[in-house]
């Protein structure tokens, strides 16, 4: 099968085998794939990962002992738990320590034709979902993991820092929780298409006047400066919910987590079944923030156009 | 009157005029000051602190409006609030962006033969405990103030990061709270002070077979470099207690707190009442934790002392 490798310095397209499946898994046909922040961080050595990279996808199931499976559109969970160790038995297998994640750590990924999930990571897209839209899935769900372990009151105030992909689902996510939503971010673009959907946005300038102001600030910058920022701009007290990831380190003093008693909560995947719902039922919006799709022969403009300032989600049709 | 003054390079004894009382506040004759890791940041620059240092003192009142005070042992808060602004009206004074904190930001400190603090800071001494052990109430309260933010479970491994005095009162405070407390420390004879009281307590080399291990990590080193390790030693989905200020810099990638979903809680100063009861009842004993007792004239020995490693709390008797 056609495949994008990374070994280490550089992602080329190649022959690769089709997964050979292990038990329990399905084999997965991909339609779409999406091209997420943490794959332009792995292609600058963020976890050391080597392989076939990408987590994002929507596809058809091609062969799975769940014989029901084959044939649907599926969507997948990208943690893979061993289910025997400690962690696993206590239901948090997404933090197993032995799992392997799809295109990040252990597992080859979706910039491919085809992938290998467990069939219990699979869910099927409702018919009314398009497979562009279908495709957003893992990254509304990372949205969705927010409520799931932060309460937020209507009224709290609460900023979403950033105004990228994540960024707008976020916003989308939360906004039904709080009145008091506006998200903080620096292109002017990617602001305007968060204010059609009826999200209050502020330029960076305004970062002055909102210090120390928020009870909850919601870090989706995928930036080193994206903590600190946040820790000027909760009020004390008040929770900052840390979602991005980067390859380098951060040069920081946290004396004003400290000083001011904030709560930071590190948060990363989320539920697929609520973004699921939520996608279906329109409440998040997905296809502003769709840049472009390229067909996989195209790959490198693909990525090209994902690390432009300004760019939405870019999508590799891999079929 | 005596005190000893930081100018921003080196710290010096002076003559001081005697405090100007405000509004509601007392005059306090300093009996005991002690030298907590914050002085000893602040002479590196933390904060940028000018003036007399010191926040942790017992002392005797010596003029106040409430006359009842007058020649009574106290001890007292150190954040001084506007009492006006938003975040005082919410009862979160402690917080206030506009307050003084004694001998740590616009308010002169405890190395002083007298301080000046709002009468409602100040808390009367149990006749029972001598001004030693008085003298501790404050860092015992900022023990006290980890039960206030976070619940901890009988079953839950709790994990106090550090063998200074901070850490020392941290686990006194909480070890009635949980049967799986232990301190990682480094310094034997420290540790060897901890076992005694019944305490459980882990050398440098037992961090490798405590990695991603604990429900809860007190993180009390003083050091860039407890937060690092503190996110290794907790468990996926695990709770860190940040105490630590220090000045200069920490440079680390945060990506584990995502990863893992940890959520680190800053934490600062605590309440009182609570330190004080646990001191009259003996719970939290401080005795075995006091290093030395200098009379103000040598003070230069005092935070030499104080900086020492292996060294616990250093008090300067003022009168």
């Amino acid at each position: 099968m056609k495949a994008l490798v990374f070994d280490g310095k550089k992602l080329a397209l190649a022959a690769m085998p089709v997964p050979r499946l292990r038990a329990g898994e399905a084999l997965v046909k991909v339609n779409l794939a999406g091209i997420c922040s943490t794959d332009l961080e792995i292609m600058r050595g963020y976890l050391s990962f080597r392989g076939i990279p990408g987590h994002e996808f929507v596809g058809t199931v091609v062969s799975a002992s769940a014989k029901h499976l084959i044939g649907k559109r599926v969507v997948g969970e990208i943690n893979v738990p061993c289910g025997k160790c400690a962690t696993c038995r206590t239901g948090l297998g997404r933090h197993c320590a032995s799992r392997s994640v799809l295109g990040i750590s252990r597992r080859n990924g979706a910039f491919a034709e085809y992938l290998a999930l467990p069939v219990r990571n699979l869910h099927v897209v409702p018919a009314s979902l398009s497979d562009e839209e279908a495709a957003f899935t893992e990254l509304v769900a990372a949205a969705c993991e927010i409520p799931e372990q932060i309460e937020i009151r209507r009224d709290d105030t609460v900023l979403v820092l950033g105004d990228g992909r994540l960024a707008a689902m976020v916003a989308q996510v939360l906004s039904p929780r709080t009145a008091r939503l506006a998200v903080l971010g620096r292109n002017g673009r990617k602001l305007s298409a968060l204010r059609r959907l009826g999200i209050r946005t502020h330029g960076p300038r305004a970062a002055k006047s909102l210090l120390r102001s928020q009870d909850i600030v919601i870090e989706c910058t995928g930036s080193p400066l994206g903590l600190p920022l946040a820790a000027r701009l909760a009020r004390p007290r008040g929770r900052i919910v840390l979602k991005s990831t980067f390859h380098g380190n951060l040069e920081w003093n946290p004396a004003p987590l400290v000083v001011d008693e904030i709560t930071v909560v590190g948060s990363r995947c989320g539920p697929f079944e609520p973004a699921l719902s939520l996608l279906r039922k329109g409440t998040v919006k997905v296809l502003p923030f769709l840049s472009a799709v390229y067909p996989l022969e195209r790959w490198e403009a693909a990525f090209r156009a994902a690390r432009r300032v300004g760019a939405f989600k870019v999508l590799i049709r891999m079929d």
